[in-house]
């Protein structure tokens, strides 16, 4: 057991509203954006300030998250923000960056707006794009791609409703 | 800006050497474990525990971190530990779970042994498989997949040699 902690602190914003999806970052981490350009997706780690609870962070199964999956399920096993560090990653579609005033465009995101961001990654097919995925039976009529996710019917899939 | 700091805590460690690769979960997190198996990957967030430094953290921009890239690289456009939250990600493909005991064994993960882990997550192909990737010119020559990134000469990309 570690019982360290260490401390991150956010790095920009998540703007979502109107069908429009931005990160903004803050001054002085836009020089960090150089050489970004390019890369058609980001990976986002943000922060899940909502459960950012000791009652959230000590939960370490859900009962039946999923319609079709079991009746528990360890939260290490779900990508929901609820866990013992609440950071979230996502894929997001860049559109476009403008570096000088901190503004990463993207396509979507599934952060709330206000959300902090604590980390901004290239998407590299070397280290993330994966040609022989396997998963568990009872998810296994999810897509099969990022690009078929938007066409899903997700709410089907969760027994939580917002 | 938004200065407020968030805190982390270690969920277990990274275990490496001999050609073993495992993730050995601390006893209060093993139950968030439960229903992970019948992934064939992970996503493992871990602290760069040796560039939590306020050095390492206030540097934003690399001078030619690659061989055949520009000059200088804004950190969110590298993989490097070194960011101001030195967080980093690492798909593994995963050979065995064992809850009670907490060991995941992987067949291989590119954090030192030792090292702290933050979160695991299961890897999603809706959430992290990309079919239309784009990546800058300088870059197009590597691996466009996970599974391609063992045999790929590596050292030859990179200015910096450990």
């Amino acid at each position: 057991m570690d019982t360290r902690t260490f401390t991150v602190t956010p790095v920009g914003i998540v703007r979502a509203g109107n069908e429009s999806f931005t990160i903004e970052v803050f001054g002085p981490f836009r020089p960090a954006l150089r050489g970004l350009s390019g890369f058609g997706h980001i990976l986002v780690l943000w922060w899940g300030d909502r459960v950012d609870t000791p009652e959230c962070r000590g939960e370490t199964v859900c009962r039946k998250p999923y319609t079709k999956g079991p009746e528990t399920v360890g939260v290490f096993a779900t990508r929901s923000p609820v866990r013992p560090n609440p950071v979230a990653l996502s894929v997001a579609p860049v559109i476009g960056i403008d570096t000088a005033s901190g503004i990463i465009r993207v396509a979507y995101i599934d952060a709330d707006d206000g959300t902090p961001v604590l980390d901004i990654k290239p998407y590299l097919p070397a280290t993330e794009r994966v040609r022989d995925v396997s998963v568990p039976v009872w998810s296994s009529h999810w897509p099969q791609w990022y690009e078929d996710n938007a066409g899903f019917d997700w709410a089907a899939e969760f027994t939580f409703k917002e």
